[in-house]
């Protein structure tokens, strides 16, 4: 089988000494410290064979997401611009589907020609985050696509346990090819639901819901937002492609963070004005950029209103938190998207037709466009990027 | 002013004593306990002034509910055959909406000409649930339509403090007139709102709800959970009207009690069979028989599942509790409507589309023929009927 | 090593043919359906050996539960006298603590001689629920002392993944012996626990609390309840010498039930006269008898209230919806003890002296004192009555 | 009367123009921008009369709070030295407890004799925060010791609905003197109970809890902490008799933060090494400098950990966002201690001896010593300090 493979040569930054767990398990717990002249390349690898408690899937599709684009780069010493665990050589790409091609003889839940998607945070189910339920804060993560082999070669294994069945899209989107297609999107959906109806135990229907970002994870917010009986969804971006796009999915409101500046306001004045001065009850953030959204977000909170902080920062974001006190709002963290039924429900609400991801596909890629697909990723300003290996 | 009233005599049933309470309130805490020969008939009386903190308004419509077609008949003995709080004479119709046509010197929200409803039940906001914020368990409760002349009639009066602004209904129904019947149907609404989000903690998106009863609280419960992303909303009902009106407003499996009683089966199966074996994750129970339908509930309830009941039974449920033991599941009792931004809540819901209580307009009677409205509702078995008073 | 087996012949009762799965398993899923002529007796066994995942624990004590005195008798044909999944023969007991012995070679977190105790609920990890978090609703459990060998033995094996540490104890109670007797006792504790603060989410501190039922599991409530700040602590009882011990771990109003009987009272007055007519806010039902005091129960419960039931009934309750709606209460059916940091929390309120469950400790019982152990823990009217296998 | 009188001038600052609302009310919503030249002086005064659903209270004791403490001096430029809400002259004082000495006619709950204290927060009713339950939000707040007359005077007047019934605390602390004092505490203990468990949601029980600042705000949070079953409540603060307060008050572990600074550590591995690595459950923080304390918290939260804000900084918070991410972690800001049963709560705790902030009490001051007890309490590094004007 052929993939596209993450490369680089264990040497550990000047300064850094691997863990002895990282030195045990060959994984690096953060990119940057370890991995030096890392590249990519398509390569060709022998079709794995799965375990008793695997199934071997052919890839559909797979997206490509913002971690991803990381690896196209080093940072200027050479080393891997990436800050989390990784063990090299891997085939990448973590937001997949595919179609069992077999299955190991102790699966029972999966058989030839099922439609799969499998979630990408393979928990342990033994730390004691774990045994709370609290997979994302797994202590012994391993993560298909960045310590595993993912989607972005023909084959994959899973184990079943992480395993779940979306053959009903067939039905919903008419053909296997749109289906995986989907089926590629759930894990962005899941990332956001996490967010939004887990962490911070979700909003009344009828609320005012904000979305910052409209990349594919606040798109998947704009869906999950409106789907949930959010009254208005009002989503704030620069790129008027994307906010075309969260229109296309729901939103009621697209405020172009570009025009808001040009006219002297701020996003909380376009929020107390769309909202009637009652504020958001809910602010989803989903951009690279808390540190300049938070500060406007925490002005326009509804009383009881929640901030949900799903974009990755890696500075400080300045809080007042007076904000939070007088409105009794709050903040919450969110990581990750497996346990707490995530996924089955996001399956649910595409086979119902209640959401649909399909919406946000922008372009496919073969194997051998996938360099190119990862830059077009990077720069784009529209929906998603998949690879699909096997076309 | 012209007026549906309901009289009756103050006269104790015997073996009766009316308590301290109820003789300075002159107000039966249950009706059937204390008023003789009721009746009901259109009376001529003065339109109310309202006080400095009240709101007059022209009804525009008012619902008629299973508690006002009570009225219609007395029991054996020839007493009120009603068990809630009254105080004869009333006009009664407690789901109302009208045009604001005068307004007291304090009141700053409200001006002439707004179209407005008003919370039904009137807490005193002094006892310790009220100071709880837990307003449908008030310990000093008034309800326009009960115990304060309601929506029968031209005219009403309600304080500013239970009012609500409806006025951008108008650009959603495109008359006045459409506009103030979609008003009236927010009461049944924000019951089944209460019971659902409020009291029982609502369902996460992508669940499977199931509601018994398809009257007017189960078909807004069942746009409820259509519009909170239930991926399947299953409904049980006997009657076909009712079930072809639960498929206009979002259910997306109508099962029909009559069938299945005879293919010999229970709504327990049906709901295995609709959710794979998994069960359902919230039910709602809205009709008048909870101790026909939870037997049944009680055995497909999904993990972690919750009973919502909402209708109300004067007997005795059989529960098993080892089915809510094994699955983890809970039963929540609903009562009331208040409180909680409810009502706000369902008034976004209809103005920004998400639902559509004006699909549940079954027929408008006017002031002269509301008695045969009334009979119509007590025989229905469609959607709402309404009077219309003004009409 | 010796231990107390229970055995029986796998001899599928008239009329009921065995699941494939249970042929499969040789387990049956109500040991009623399928084991004959049941026994029980101190074997002589091999000592187990750890696999890589598992400890290797000498039993310190072991509770008698009331399903192990079920395996005294047979019913009237002969048949297991018990409903729950079961594997012959197997040595029962399942409320343990240990001191490692032994342990696996990917065994991290245990070594020779730490105290240990573990979780008893084997959940799989795989299903659904557990994948939710839901761990006391999997669907392939095993369970310590009814399907895996358990603490009326010398010796035990246990995953280390169930496992978790109690040297903390030695500090608390002076001696291996004492820290090892309460030890035993965490299991109930934490059933109590899980339907207390996690089913039905807790109560607020300053509330009043009523306890059904004051065996082991009903004392384990009150000693919770206490700890979380219940301002009563309500119990319900018949015998006298539990109520005395109800005193003696935390119980503010000793209720005995002959006594509110023969004044021709009943739980509900008692319930509100204590709470100056609010009600309680919170029941903890811990009998077998739930029918008879859920219909009492109902009519006391404050504002908002909430009823959790943990002992199991083999019949019917009657409920009266509308004490549940006035209300605004909830019903929370408890099961297991499992996930959610359970155990752990339990662990520390013992270490950290919040909680003592020693205290309910009656008697204990050598092996060749085990049957006769049973009998008296049968007819019981105390607290717990432990098997120390090892003295 | 007597009573001690924040007095100024209306003299707005120059550059802010006082709202119409202010105008009207006569009240600076910052009054800081509108009062002149303030002082505080001993005054004569009639004693009020209560109105119809009004009690009069002769006052027993009142607390010294950081807020009454800023009304010694004055800013750079003469104005008050105060940011909240104020309406001149007022007799201040908020933390109040009082006897009955008359009642209003349409009084029910109360009779001359009875030990009481108010609610602070007169919430409206009638604004959309208030008829959400959400009165720490009301929109139209009065605050009795800033808008309204307080406690620092020897008589005040209160609505009936924000009175609550503290005669059982004679009981408890066996003169109605140490009954009064422990009265004056439940508006502290109060506004950490909002917090800690209305906000936030609480804790389950076993849970480790840090408590930042060990005022009397923070002391409230030990006591409570300890009241709903933390394992442990650890206490980080400069002062040492404070930290000897905390301990006397349930803390277990005392954290001196300059011996922390001069050792070069830091809170966040403190609290890592207190707990065995896990991080704290809940971290309380009731300082004014948040600012320095949640960037270490946010190291060292467990798995779902919550930071609870209550104290009052008037600038910005670094956050690292990743933080809260990983760990699944929330933040909540919390003002005012209204409704919620919260009030009620406290009390049945002092009651029922579960909590006893008569331990907090440091000194108590006649009125003719009120402004020497204002010096003491501002320069205070021990407990509560009281003014008892009928001393």
């Amino acid at each position: 089988m052929r993939g596209l493979q993450l490369c680089g040569t264990w040497k550990p930054r000047r300064g850094y000494t691997p863990t002895q767990r990282e030195i045990e398990d060959k994984r690096a717990l953060c990119g940057k410290n370890i991995w030096y002249a890392p590249k990519i390349e398509v390569t060709e690898l022998p079709t794995p064979e799965p375990a008793d408690d695997e199934v071997l899937m052919e890839v559909g599709a797979c997206g490509i997401c913002g971690s991803d684009t990381c690896f196209l780069d080093t940072d200027e010493e050479g080393y891997l611009d990436y800050v989390g665990h990784t063990r090299l050589p891997v085939i990448f790409g973590h937001e997949f589907s595919g179609r069992v091609v077999a299955a190991g003889k102790r699966v029972t839940r999966f058989k030839e020609g099922d439609l799969v998607t499998a979630e990408t945070m393979n928990w342990c189910g033994k730390c004691m985050p774990c045994r709370k339920g609290m997979f994302n804060q797994c202590e012994n993560l391993e993560e298909i696509g960045f310590s595993l082999n993912g989607g972005f070669g023909q084959y994959l294994t899973a184990k079943e346990k992480y395993c779940l069945d979306i053959n009903q899209f067939k039905e919903v989107y008419g053909s296997e090819a749109k289906a995986l297609e989907a089926g590629a999107l759930i894990e962005p959906t899941a990332v956001a639901y996490n967010g939004m109806f887990i962490r911070s135990g979700g909003f009344l229907p009828g609320s005012y819901v904000a979305v910052f970002g409209a990349g594919p994870i606040g798109l998947s917010a704009v869906q999950l937002a409106k789907a949930a009986g959010a009254a208005k969804v009002i989503v704030f971006e620069y790129s008027a492609p994307r906010l075309e796009l969260a229109a296309k999915v729901g939103a009621t409101d697209l405020c172009s963070l570009a025009h808001i500046a040009s006219q002297g306001g701020t996003p909380a004045d376009t929020m107390r004005e769309l909202t009637d001065g009652k504020g958001v009850y809910m602010a989803v953030e989903c951009t690279a950029f808390c540190n300049k959204n938070i500060p406007y977000i925490q002005q326009a909170l509804a009383v009881g209103g929640k901030v949900v902080q799903i974009g990755h920062h890696a500075g400080r974001t300045e809080m007042f938190g007076q904000y939070f006190q007088k409105s009794g709002a709050a903040l919450y963290g969110s990581n990750g998207s497996s346990g707490h039924g995530i996924w089955e429900n996001v399956i649910r609400l595409i086979a119902s037709g209640r959401i649909d991801p399909g919406k946000l596909v922008e372009k496919c890629f073969t194997l051998d466009e996938a360099a190119e697909g990862l830059r077009e990723a990077k720069n784009g300003t529209g929906g998603k990027y998949l690879i699909t290996p096997n076309r």
